[in-house]
């Protein structure tokens, strides 16, 4: 295993200050939570947002959080749920007095310490509600998972949930644009290579010289299929088919897409990539209105891309539009 | 070689047709020169500002071409300098009248392909000034390059430049900003892996289990030394006392800093080497003002990081705060 890190037990914590000393303006670390919370949270009269999962994702979690975004993530160790206590230090770290909500990613760690951090909450008073994002169509039920996997979903219904709770939404209105993105959302991921946790120091699993997985979970679970290698062209169209034949996606439907890297993949291909799924949807009568096209939800170091597609309308538009300024997104201001 | 590519021949144009698709708004691309150019120019009266060489380094150079940075940037075959009608062409799309800057990376291909096509504009009454960046501190000489080579700091060159021709300097002014980057930035470069080019097939170089290269250039050329993998600690440590004692940058200096993925090296631990930068600079007395952490100039999936530190005055901080809107940089729109 070859990592820029020190020990492999400090690499959460050193990543971590690092979030909070080149964005200082942005973002505070609670170090013995392990929270990146937004510099100026709680905001008073503000609906609350928190997310969080294992670390190894990064940017997500918390390179999204700031002023119309999320308001604070939990870092959990590598491809390990953050437990309660941090969610409810969390929960409390940005509560504004008119409830928060929190986005939680379907694993069953997630699903559990979610849940009882939000009790820990509700039963200070603090009004909680949950949405739980399972967009991935590679396979039902999965290694940390019962149903569908969170991936890709997540990070355009944190930037959608974020804007609406900063235009002064109430946390119904807000958690409703949650289920909403995450109705319209689907995803699916592919790995050329595995990644190596920190911890374990090989690689998770093995792929053979000329071998990809199609439908890879961002821990390494096992997707649908192990097949040889083919074109990009072939890959985006198996990913595609199969994301907008779930929902389905049909003509004239607006999409926000996000072509994400795994962490090992360069822009160059994620662009190419994007050029076929572009493609795809225009031969389809399907609009790319917006889209993010880099590394936003990665699985360490793996090389691979996931593509995630959600249908919006007019105002979802107009809130993925609205002012964001966090270390991993940033415009309008 | 598994790679997310159609046909090897094809990857730089489908890719660049992945960014004229994504960035419709803020680009154009002229696909037989093989161009970047930003969707409004020419801007007449502006000063116009191109950069180009070899892809496999993006998002530089097509991903900075907008508002508040470059006009145009020409993407050589991966790896290989544009040819000098590709300058020409792109210097001719951006002329607004007042003159055009060549930002130029010290590579001998690249200085002599630039050095070409400014002369074909000057014989067509363009008035061209060209400025070589030079600020890779790990070698004197090198595969492809007299001299040092020019990496991370044409990165913050472009944007400094790119704000000075936006509030209407001349381009005497620009250029000047643009040598006062380059005199004022050093960096270094490591890599943990190869890269491997599309066309070639196979990893430019070997490096064995536990090895990784210090000093490396973005084209795999062979830095310092080759030694056994280190801490991060140990790793950031060397880099930045090269870096640091060749200005020599001394205590009080304020520094705009890049810490810079090769492709293939996730966030997670550049925000850790960002980490201990900061502590370097910390207890040298310098002050890291702004800063960039994540995938700016690549060597397609190589594995590694460089830093960049360029010492800024208020000024340069004031160019560098402009807004941009460009596909890899954007803020203040």
């Amino acid at each position: 295993m070859k990592k820029l890190i020190n020990e492999t037990a400090n690499v959460v914590k050193e990543s971590l200050a690092g979030v909070g000393a080149a964005h200082a303006d942005l973002v505070r670390i609670d170090f013995d939570s392990r929270l990146v919370i937004r510099a100026d949270a709680p905001k008073k009269g503000k609906v609350g947002i928190i997310s969080g999962g294992g670390s190894g994702h990064e940017p997500m979690h918390g390179g999204f959080v700031g002023m119309g975004m999320l308001d604070a993530a939990c870092a959990g160790d590598v491809f390990t749920s953050p437990t309660p206590d941090q969610m409810e230090a969390a929960t409390k770290a940005v509560n504004g007095g008119v409830g928060v909500l929190h986005i939680v990613k379907n694993y069953t760690g997630d699903i559990l310490n979610f849940e009882m951090g939000a009790e820990l909450c509700q039963a200070e008073g603090i009004e909680v509600v949950s949405v739980v994002i399972d967009d991935d169509v590679a396979v039902q039920d999965s290694l940390y998972t019962a149903g569908r996997r969170g991936v890709g979903t997540t990070v355009i219904a944190e930037k959608i949930c974020g804007a609406s709770a900063e235009r002064g939404d109430d946390l119904q209105t807000v958690a409703d644009w949650c289920r909403k993105v995450n109705a319209n959302g689907r995803s699916m991921g592919m790995a050329l290579t595995s990644c190596t946790v920190p911890a374990a120091g090989k690689p998770t699993f093995e792929l053979g010289e000329n071998e990809m997985e199609i439908g890879i979970g961002i821990h390494g679970e096992p997707g649908r299929t192990r097949m040889e290698m083919k074109s990009a062209k072939e890959i985006v169209t198996l990913m595609a088919e199969a994301i907008i034949s779930d929902l389905p996606f049909s003509s004239g439907d607006q999409v926000i897409a996000l072509v994400n890297g795994m962490g090992g993949t360069p822009l160059i291909e994620l662009y190419l990539v994007y050029n076929e799924l572009n493609q795809i949807c225009e031969a389809k009568g399907m609009t790319i209105a917006r889209r993010l096209v880099g590394n936003y939800i990665t699985s360490l170091d793996m090389a691979g891309c996931s593509i995630t597609l959600v249908k919006a309308d007019a105002e979802m538009l107009s809130l993925w539009d609205a002012p964001v300024n966090t270390p991993g997104l940033r415009w309008g201001v």
